[in-house]
């Protein structure tokens, strides 16, 4: 890793990190969070009479469409075009403590000279948002927990795990 | 609060609810997050030569503009006009584990029909995923924690405090 | 109904209507559309292996989100909040000929000064697409039609309704 | 074409396909839709004291700044770059009926992975509802038909014409 | 006027000003520019075998668009609904010297808690820079200039014109 | 140069120009422009308690982030991925005349089929307009002057310099 703060230039002022001389190569970014929330929140959304997997649908759509307008939110990200997002929940029911946990996962990829990290913590967090968003009347005290990258491959500093994480969950 | 998922309607479908019987009055959220990472990486934001704050202004700026915009991010928000945005970086310095967190707190208000729960927790997520990007070169192990509600006020639903927060930090 | 193109100011030019001096009244429209298609495409829509539904909760959040940014698609269309927006998707299984229609509905409701004929028609326009854009590696041939403005109420000109239309569908 | 819905996943959950194996080949597509409206409305549009075209013109705009946003109307829509979008706009005066047509066709083209079917519809639809916003102070009960693909080319899936379909209009 | 800079707080950190105070009013807001060209530039501008007005008619929108998006553009303005917006284009043709200018003025009006300086600003700035955009292929010596403030009614503040300004064009 | 406006097809209709032949060259472009203020303001800005650079650096960030989506700003600009963005903001401290100027340039690189001749002008456009924005509490009377390119390198045209200009300041 660098020791240095890319998106500053010499001076401490904010820049766009210029890629113009990286190479065009296929990138793929993993980044993972997860929601807390009452036991009875996720079965809420998991169980019962609606239909399961609307609120599940929703966020996962979220998700999708933020990291598509990554360069958006996030100032100094690079507009750029990617090959796909996916985007996946994993619903883990509660212990004995009557929390509760949804684990999410975003797997974004490119052909491009940068690397797509934002766009899979992107997608994380507005996965993670609008799952709060939609449960918030029935469970105000839920929070997101752990939002992280977790593996990335390509580009010149080269591969990276987070070590101690699973395997990436989806495949589709 | 209710038991039921506002944003699905009766056959579960997602929905953005009515808030056309509401009053307009004058709403406040307050949310709050964290961005964990290397005691090393913190000192690099907070001191050093750049100059002190470069990196806070960005995420601070990053979080202001996605709150304007909550309504792109999260599906099933209302698009509403806001009264302000604030954005507060507290920089906590590390343990003896080598970890430091930076807090960030954000302020929303608004006169109108619905709160503005998202529209605060849309800034804490956009400000600390924006320290991520800004941060990645020198450590890609920083993670964002606890974002979560901490104090609602206004609307009919009536005002809630998260337990055992302390106040609000910014005042400016 | 006015004998002038609103949207055009004396000369001729395009501008955007001033609503400044129109009340604040409650105003809602609804807009349908369908989408026509084989027989056997619905079918894949609706059952099956594949969760009933999830094309149909794309088609039904694309309709929701351009809704609520329909000033950025409509470029003299005025920004303003909505109360509301539901779209409802109903199949209308296929007839001896083969081909089957899934029939939409948008309901749009403000608060304003000026009505959301546009958003209705933009829920539907999108939501539509959204359709298209699901299927068409199975069905090239599908095509929108009649995507038309069913009722208005609210504002000045008083309300409004297309003869011949059945009542609206969804109440959630 | 293929015999499976390509946006969900084995499971039928949404997903954005990926297409990180595709070639970066040349991809045109023609779209093609019309307003139908009273013939009055039409010849107000085309004649008269008004400069002939604002209406026109503002809707061709709407079609091209439409289909460069594609990925933010349709969730699954793949963000990429165009080499160009062209809208035509041919008005079709009456008949015996008093129902006139105006044609509206777009031609969008890309060196990408993907195709541009989505963003020829999409600039379609945005043209014909600004047409609709435009003159709707008139005519209230004008509608949208016959939004379709007309021709495909490039791609692994080959080219493709939308049998019975007059030649493309425009050459600029 | 304030001794100080608003959008900073004491400790002078960027913040969105807190308007919930203010009163809503009726507030409009002029501003102009121009556009500084060849003279044989604004005469293919506004005369010879193209429709006259084609280059004014989409600089026209893209002010009007532009000024509707203000908060995106500039960071610490708030979203706020609008009234109105019109641009006009005024063609003054050269003088011995071979330069002639496009004049630019933008009519914004609101009712709402703030004024819309930003949004007049940026519909003349949005405007110019479509005119460069358009007509840079035949010339790039073109630039925007006296881009300010001319006219600002209702709020606080009160009224406030910019000495030696002509009376605003447009009526429509 | 050319003698067409590009942008316009032979009828003199409006349209993004095909860049499908162009082929992909690093292409570099250079805008200026400066806020022409009261010397008081640049001292504000510049000096003082508040930390130096605050107005700056959103400066900076709103002319980064307004370039990056320049296509959505300009109707007939091509949407395309930037290799970098900086913004250069250079105080220049009054003369006898009680008037400062505040100097602002953009420097914006790719890899693409067409310039970015509109991104650097938009870039250097929403940086003043900030700066209007941050400081127009303690003096209305600022204004954006000679916004202009200043240079071009890549492409088919060939390299271009705007005679009189000194060079780049920004390395970074």
């Amino acid at each position: 890793m660098s020791d240095r703060l890319s998106h500053l230039d010499k001076a401490g002022r904010a820049r766009m990190v210029d890629v113009g001389d990286k190479p065009v190569t296929h990138r793929v970014c993993v980044a993972r969070g997860e929601v807390r929330m009452a036991a009875s929140t996720l079965a809420r959304i998991t169980t019962g009479n609606a239909p399961k997997g609307d609120v599940l649908a929703v966020a996962r759509l979220a998700g999708i469409q933020a990291a598509k307008r990554t360069a958006e939110w996030i100032p100094l990200a690079h507009p750029l075009p990617l090959d796909s997002v996916r985007v996946h929940l994993t619903p883990e029911s509660g212990d004995a403590s009557g929390e509760a946990r949804l684990l999410i996962e975003a797997v974004v990829a490119t052909h491009w000279r940068t690397g797509v990290e934002m766009e899979a913590l992107v997608a994380v967090g507005a996965a993670g948002l609008t799952v709060y968003d939609m449960c918030k009347s029935i469970d105000r005290g839920m929070s997101l927990e752990a939002i992280r990258l977790v593996r990335k491959s390509g580009g010149k500093s080269g591969d990276w795990e987070r070590p101690g994480e699973p395997p990436p969950v989806g495949d589709g």
